[in-house]
C-alpha cells in the first residue's frame, strides 16, 4: 500500500478485522479498474507494460529510467531456444494435443532450483556479500570472501557460469544499460566484484562469467525487488518463449513425436539488424 | 520464417531433413543469441518488451504504432482483483506453501473456455461474420445476422457481456486507441457493428456490452494473430496479476486458511492520476 | 452432514437453496469421515484400493467382480516405460530440480487428446456403434459401418493402433477377465466386433490391433462410466508410473541433463515370474 | 534392480556408458510389456492395484500382509470432502470449464510442504528420534527429547494436530492394521512415543492428536519408502478425490461460480456399513 489510508477513518466503519480479509492490489467496481489506484484506462496508452508489471508487483509508477531497465531486462530472457527444461516440457505436452495453456503451465513448472530459479539464490548470495561489507569489510575482500567459500566448496557462485556461453551478451547488456541509466547499486557492484575475483582465479578454476540470471538477480536487488520476485521476472520473462515454441510445436510438428534435442537445427531468420529508426 | 535460407546452400551439405527437425525462433550459438534474426543485446534497450512479445510471436518487428497498441493491449487485463478463478486457484494453491510458480502454474490452468479462452473463440465469431460480408452481405446486415443466431440461439456472443461491467472501460478504451493509431481494421469494425446490433434488441434481451476479452479479439485479428496467439496474448497479459496475488497470499495471510471471495476487503492506494510528465 | 434433511423439513426453514451448495462425496464431522456414506476406517483393512475408487467415483461399492476387473484395468496402464510424452514430461520437469510433485502435475498434463485422453472418444465410437444397433442393424453390420467409415476418413478408430504392438497384451488380457468374470457386455461385444471388421480390411489397410485404451473404454463403459471419468481411470492408473520416473530421474541422473529418448536402456530386473503363491 | 546384471557380461558388448542413460523401471518390447521384470498381463487379475504400485516404487513385490497394509494406506487418504486446498484448486479450474486433467493437475500443485507434504518432514523428524535411539537414548527418552524441542520452539511436531479431528480415526485404524498385520516397526513405535510424549504435556499445550500423515508417514518409514515417495503415496491416494470433486463440480454446478466453502452442504448417501459379506 503506497499511500496508507489513514487510521481514524478506518476506525469510523465497525471493525471488521475478523471476518474480512484485505488486499491491496486491484480494486474493481462497476466500469471501474484500479490498479495500485490507477485508473486501468489511464494506463493504457499511457505506460508500457513492463510500467505497469513494475507498479503491480511493486506498488509504485517506476521512473522513467527505471521502465526503461526493467523493458530490456524482461527481453533478456524472453527465449533461450529448444533446449531448456521448460521449453522442452511444453513442446513435448504439446505433442499430446493439450492445449497451448497447458503446456505453458507445465514450462512454468519446469522453473525449478536450477532453472529460473536461480534469480533469487543469487539475490541472497550477493546480500550475504554485502552484510560483510556492512561488517566493515571492502568490497574487494567482501567478494573474494565470497569467492573463497564457493571455491573451497567446489561449488559454482549462483548467477555464474552457463552451458553455453563463455561471456553472456545479455549480461553485459543489463550492466552497461545499469551504468547508462544509473541504476548500478550496491548488488551490482557486488556481483562485478565477485566476477573479478573468480576471474583472479581462472588458471585454477577456468572461466565461469557472470550469467544472465546473476545480471537479472543485482538489478532486482538493486531496484528493491522481493527474492521471489526476482523469480517472477524470468518468468514473465520466458512466458512469451514458452507460448513460441508451444505454438511452432502444434503448428509445424506432427503429433506424439519423440523430440530429441541433439537433432534440432535453425531454419529462420538470417541475422539483421535493428532499422536505424527505431534505435 | 521471413527470409528462406537457401534451397542451394542447405543442398551443398549432407542430406538430414529426414532426422533434423525445423524451429524458426532463436538460434543460439556460443554468446550470441539471436530471436528471429536480431541479436538480443542489441534488442535491449531499443525495444519495450511488447515489441519483442511481437517480434517473437509474429516473427518481425511491429511497427511503432502497433508496439504502442500491443502494450496497451497487455495492460488491459493485467489484472482484475481477486474473484477471477485463475486468481483464486493461483491463492489457493499459495496456502498450502507451494512454491510461486506453482501458483501460476495452476492460475494458467484456470483460463478455461469460460475465462481467458473467450478471445480464440470470438475471433472465430468474428471471421464467420467476415466471411458472410464477403459474401455480397453489408456489414450492419451480416452483424444483424450473427446477433439473430445467438438471440435465437439463447447464447451470448463470445467477446460481450461481463460479471461486472455494463460499460467495460479497458474495451473502450482499446477501440479509441486503435482508431488514434489507425488500426481499427474489419475484425474491429465487425465487433462494433455486432455492438450496435446487440444495443437494438436491448429491450428484448438486456445490455450486453462488448468486454475486454472482445476487444482484444478484435485488435488481435486485426493484427494478424492466430487464434490460439490471442488467447497466448491474455495469458502473457494476465501472468503478472496471478504473481502478485500469489505473493500477497504468502506474506499477507496464514496458511492453509480458507478463501472466502465475499469476504474480501480492498485496503490499497486511494484513487491516483499518473502525472502529466508521464503521458 | 450424513443424513440429508428430509424435504419438508427444508421448506419449514426459510429456503436457503440460493446461498447453499452441494456435494454428495464425502462427509467431514469431528472424528467422523464417510465417504459416500461408508466410515473411512471401516473401508481400512476390508476393501482394496480399487474398490473404493469405484465407490468414491461411482457411490457404490462394487460387486467383487468388479472390483477385480478393477484392480486388472488399473494395473494395465500403470507404466509403459519411457517414451510417452507424460513421463518426458514429467522427468524434463524433475531435471530442473523441481519437486516431485511439479514432474507429477505436467506428466498429467500432458494427456492430451492423443495420449490417455483417448478412452472417452473410444467410449463415444462405441456408443456410436450402439446407436446403429438400436437403430436394428446387426453387431457385425453396425461395426462393418463404424470401419467402413473411419477408412474412407482416412482415420484410425479411437481404441485401435499401437506405435509399439502389433497385438496388445494388456487389451488381450482384459477382453479374457471380462469374459472370465462374465462382465464382457455390449462395448466389449461392439469393439471385438470392430476389431474383426478391421482384420478383414489388413490387406488393404494393415494390421490395427485394439489398443489398451480400446480395451479400457469398452469395459467401463460397460460398467457404467461417464466418458471423462474413463479418461479418469486411465490417469489414475498411470500416476505411479509418472512418480517412478520422476523419482529415477532425481536419484539416478545428474541435474539440467538433455534426454535423448533414443538413448535409453533397461538395466532393471531380468524377466521373471510371479510365484505359484501368489496367483 | 533386484537381480544386478553381472558386470562381466556388460563388458562382453562394446562399452556405451558414455551416450547411453539407464532405466530399470519398465522394459518394452513389441507385445511385451515387463514392470521390474514382470509381464504386465500376468500382473493383472493376479496382483491388486496397490500391489502393482509397490512393485513400482520399491522394486520388489509387496508380501501378503505388506499389500494389504498399503490398500488401507491408499484408501486412508483418498478424500477429505471439499475443504482442502488441493480440492480447492480442483474444483475452481473447473469451473473456468477447464479439462479435468487440468482440474486435477492444480489440483497436485497444491499437496503443498503445510499439506501432503507432511509425509516427508514426518519420516525425516521419526528419523531423528531414532538417531537418539541408537546414541543411546530409550525411545520415551528420545521422543521427550523431539517432543521438548517442539514445544520450546512453539512448533507442533510433524503428523501431528488436525484441523477437524481430536483423534483421527484413520491413524487410529493405520496402526492397528500395523500391529494386526505385524508391521509395526520401529518408526510406527516412535510416533506412538512420541503421542505418549505430547498427551502428558497435555494440560500445558492441549490435545495434539497424531494425524493420518504421520500414521502414513511411520508406516511407509517402517516399510523402507523413501521420503519423497511417502508424500507420493499420499499423492497416489488424494487423485481419485480430486478426480470425484472436479467431475461433480463440471456437472452439478455452473460455470465460473464462486465457490463459498463455508457454504456447502453434505447431500450424499446417508451412513451406511459395509455387508458382512465383504469382510
Amino acid at each position: 500500500m503506497s499511500e496508507p489510508i489513514p487510521t481514524v477513518e478506518r476506525r469510523a466503519h465497525p471493525r471488521t478485522t475478523s471476518d474480512r480479509w484485505q488486499t491491496a492490489i486491484t480494486s474493481i467496481q462497476p466500469n471501474a479498474i484500479l490498479v495500485r489506484g490507477y485508473a486501468i484506462d489511464e494506463m493504457m496508452g499511457r505506460l508500457s507494460f513492463a510500467d505497469a508489471v513494475y507498479l503491480l508487483l511493486m506498488g509504485e509508477l517506476p521512473t522513467p529510467a527505471i521502465g526503461r531497465m526493467l523493458n530490456a531486462v524482461l527481453i533478456s530472457t524472453i527465449d533461450h531456444g529448444v533446449t531448456p527444461p521448460s521449453t522442452l516440457a511444453a513442446r513435448t505436452v504439446a505433442t499430446s494435443g493439450a492445449p497451448l495453456k497447458d503446456s505453458v503451465a507445465a514450462g512454468v513448472l519446469a522453473f525449478g532450483p536450477h532453472h529460473g530459479g536461480d534469480v533469487e539464490s543469487c539475490m541472497r548470495f550477493l546480500q550475504l556479500g554485502l552484510g560483510l561489507v556492512r561488517d566493515g569489510r571492502s568490497l574487494p575482500a567482501a567478494a573474494d570472501q565470497l569467492v573463497d567459500d564457493c571455491v573451497r566448496g567446489g561449488q559454482t557462485p549462483p548467477g555464474f557460469g552457463h552451458r553455453w556461453h563463455t561471456r553472456d551478451p545479455r549480461a553485459a547488456r543489463l550492466f552497461q544499460l545499469a551504468l547508462e541509466l544509473d541504476l548500478d547499486g550496491e548488488h551490482v557492484q557486488m556481483i562485478r566484484a565477485v566476477e573479478v575475483g573468480l576471474a583472479a582465479r581462472q588458471p585454477e578454476i577456468g572461466p565461469i562469467p557472470v550469467n544472465v540470471d546473476g545480471a537479472i538477480a543485482a538489478i532486482c536487488a538493486d531496484l528493491g525487488f522481493a527474492g521471489e520476485l526476482g523469480n517472477a521476472i524470468f518468468l514473465i520473462s520466458r512466458l512469451p518463449g514458452l507460448i513460441a515454441h508451444a505454438h511452432e510445436e502444434r503448428t509445424r510438428e506432427k503429433a506424439m513425436r519423440q523430440i530429441d534435442v541433439s537433432r534440432h537445427q535453425y531454419d529462420g531468420a538470417h541475422e539483421r539488424r535493428i532499422p536505424e529508426s527505431r534505435r
